[in-house]
């Protein structure tokens, strides 16, 4: 537990939660309820922003927590020194020291489109396994779905050949931030990272340009932005060029000039500043050979503007929008204890009893509904049940995808939506239909006795 | 390097970086500049949305990465697997292997108010060295400055007794992430984290109430939501009731009911939806004693319009708002090498050349002015220097703050600040003068000859 790190080893899982899991561990545990079979559902209330869908992402990293927390002797003494666990019962703690994960879950997979109030992620487990979860299986899906469901957007905007590239690292929530948002780019469709860490682990090639500080200490050192770029190209021939330091279309100009004269080659640009359309049209003139990247505060929107304003260019380097910025507000809900189903009813914050599955309707190749139904209902003709069990008894049943699967089910789930649910503005709501059994049982288990509420 | 939990251990430091970082080392190296010395500055261009000052954190974390970065006979040949240097010059290899950070820091303490364009940090360092860390310290200091901006914000609008609780482990972009908030917010004024493992590595006690799950499962298994309120306050005496899952009224009036027979006590409870005005004000009046603690998308802007409205709300858990959303824009800008200043001169995105200092100057205590000047330049009467020596060839010359410290100099250096420039709506330009000297250095610096830039 190495402070002033702070990162998450995970011989540490067991604590990364929030206090009220452990003490309501504590109380379960001392009332007899913690063994008590429970499922809890992780789904979002609403799509985020103006999103059309989200595209799942996160199981991977769920599984990995589910598999490995565990509570050490140092983590006991740890929380009884906090003192606020002197009245817990004593069974409490040898629950926690002899505990790991024994129970089941269901998910939909990687690089799945799924909308609001469908379970991602349903975990059925004896009570206090489950809600000690909460916390890490929150962390782990609502970031990386909002990365994944963002890189998705990009892919979709700037068109299968685009070069996209996740430069987010230096802007991410915290070092494991990036590498979290490396991986979900990758797994949703970009085409490489700057990350070099995260690369690596992932078993891919690292991707990137140059910097303003290699162009900015040749100039000073040699006098000449010229000569930064020819140092560059002697160690890395065919690199893209960074030529917006001091004068971009100077630059250019004098590539062009000295490509002309056989001085040099340039087979890629990177601009970073200024009119990006007028820009990329003025180096396409110069240099028509070189591929032209563009980066600076970039997101789907953006690509798209500059896409109608007659830009040419053909990569993006994408940081901040994609890194950062308003998250996928995930819960996780309690639907099922000891078979008996359950339902929040807090004002706008009602939930859907029960264990449940997403029933999904295709017509030739196209998604055209879904269906939140009981897990016990089956699929009608041409539906085909998003969620399928991954974790049984506490061991993983199914092989993790390579992040290529997951890119492959990515572009396919997006390709399956109608034009009107892609779209970045103000797209459709993809029709969610409750079924008639799920309606009946909210009806029955509801304490306000609410007669049938609207998907 | 374990994926696919895809953390940042210390001995991964070395290549937690952009591609380009490690690319243009080699170029370095190959022409000779590894060596130079150079100087980075890190700051922000703009004050984020309409803050009105920023607090400069995360100094710790980057002081630890620098500390640390090494480069393994494993990190070089997984570089070398990737075909990316396979005509980088022979030296670049003995350069990673033997290196280590030898440089100097400069840095304002953590916990200090900061505008934009003056430097938080700089390295003074070889060149390669200053390039590589590039990325991790701006990770470091982007995000935790962002939450420490925010939680100063937060206490300010809230008050010094309002009881202020970091709930956002669930949302935040990674498990590290949400230990980094943890503790930025906690060392800018915060009073508490729910994150058990931060609370535990951070020297504090964790914080929290109970989740909508214990009161569903108690009321499914025993009929009864008091009984849930009973049943946890058997283990936890006085511990925050969160009274909304069905109706928030119906169950205060219960509760003030069985107060008076004598069959509980009421310490606190806790809102997490619906009206929080009128819910307060109704908590309130049937149960006077209890202190009231208010969650659910939460900031400093619906805090003050709580407090307008007339909520009475004792405390206030902070989660989705405090550790997601739009970054703090830092940049890390070489100014220096071999003793030239430098700066670069992008559309818009232009940078003062030469090592600076931040002279803040005082009135009775209140901060009135900022002035951006050369290192060599002094202090005018009432001014203070702001950048301290942190690091001086390779070795920390401060002993860290403790968070408690920190604490107290954010409070303090909001306090010092006049409140137009702390409102939360359109604050007031902070004013920040640029020194003649400065002024004259970035004339002469400019190949562009641009006689003044504006601050």
């Amino acid at each position: 537990m190495s402070y002033p790190v702070l990162h998450v080893p995970p011989e540490d899982y067991g604590l990364l939660t929030d206090l009220y899991q452990l003490t309501m561990t504590a109380c379960y545990v001392g009332e007899g309820l913690d063994e008590r079979w429970a499922s809890f559902e992780l789904f979002t209330r609403h799509l985020p922003g103006d999103y059309g869908y989200l595209v799942a992402m996160g199981l991977t990293q769920a599984l990995d927590y589910l598999s490995h927390w565990r509570f050490s002797t140092e983590h006991l003494n740890a929380l009884k020194q906090t003192g606020l666990f002197d009245h817990a019962p004593a069974e409490f703690w040898p629950r926690l020291a002899s505990g790991s994960f024994t129970g089941n879950v269901w998910a939909v997979p990687e690089g799945t489109i799924i909308f609001a109030k469908e379970p991602i992620l349903r975990v059925e487990a004896p009570l206090w396994q489950a809600q000690i979860a909460e916390t890490y299986l929150l962390n782990a899906i609502n970031y990386q779905t909002l990365i994944a469901t963002r890189a998705a957007r990009l892919r979709d905007v700037a068109g299968p050949t685009a070069k996209l590239l996740e430069f987010g690292t230096r802007r991410a929530f915290s070092p494991q931030g990036a590498m979290w948002a490396a991986r979900a780019a990758l797994a949703a469709g970009l085409d490489a990272t700057s990350n070099v860490l995260a690369a690596i682990q992932l078993g891919r090639k690292p991707a990137g340009t140059m910097a303003h500080a290699l162009v900015m200490a040749f100039t000073a050192m040699a006098g000449d932005e010229d000569e930064a770029f020819d140092a560059f190209q002697r160690y890395f021939p065919g690199a893209a060029l960074l030529i917006d330091t001091y004068d971009t279309i100077a630059a250019a100009e004098r590539l062009a000039e000295r490509i002309k004269q056989g001085q040099t080659q340039v087979a890629s640009v990177r601009l970073d500043s200024g009119d990006l359309v007028e820009l990329s049209q003025a180096v396409r003139s110069r240099l028509p050979q070189a591929m032209i990247f563009a980066s600076g505060d970039l997101d789907e929107y953006e690509i798209a503007r500059l896409q109608r304003a007659g830009a040419v260019i053909d990569g993006y380097g994408l940081g901040t929008k994609l890194v950062t910025g308003a998250p996928v507000n995930g819960v996780y809900k309690l639907v099922e204890i000891d078979g008996m189903p359950v339902m929040k009813e807090s004002n706008s914050k009602t939930t859907y009893p029960g264990r449940k599955q997403v029933f999904r309707r295709f017509q030739e190749g196209q998604a055209v509904g879904d269906r939140l139904a009981l897990m016990e209902e089956s699929p009608a003709p041409g539906e085909q049940p998003l969620l399928q069990r991954i974790m049984e008894h506490g061991k993983v049943v199914q092989a993790a995808d390579s992040l290529e699967r997951i890119a492959a089910r990515t572009a396919a789930s997006v390709a399956s939506l109608p034009a009107s649910i892609r779209q970045l503005e103000a797209p459709d709501a993809f029709p969610v239909e409750i079924s008639q059994a799920l309606q009946q049982l909210t009806a029955h288990t509801s304490r306000h006795r609410v007669p049938q509420l609207s998907a």
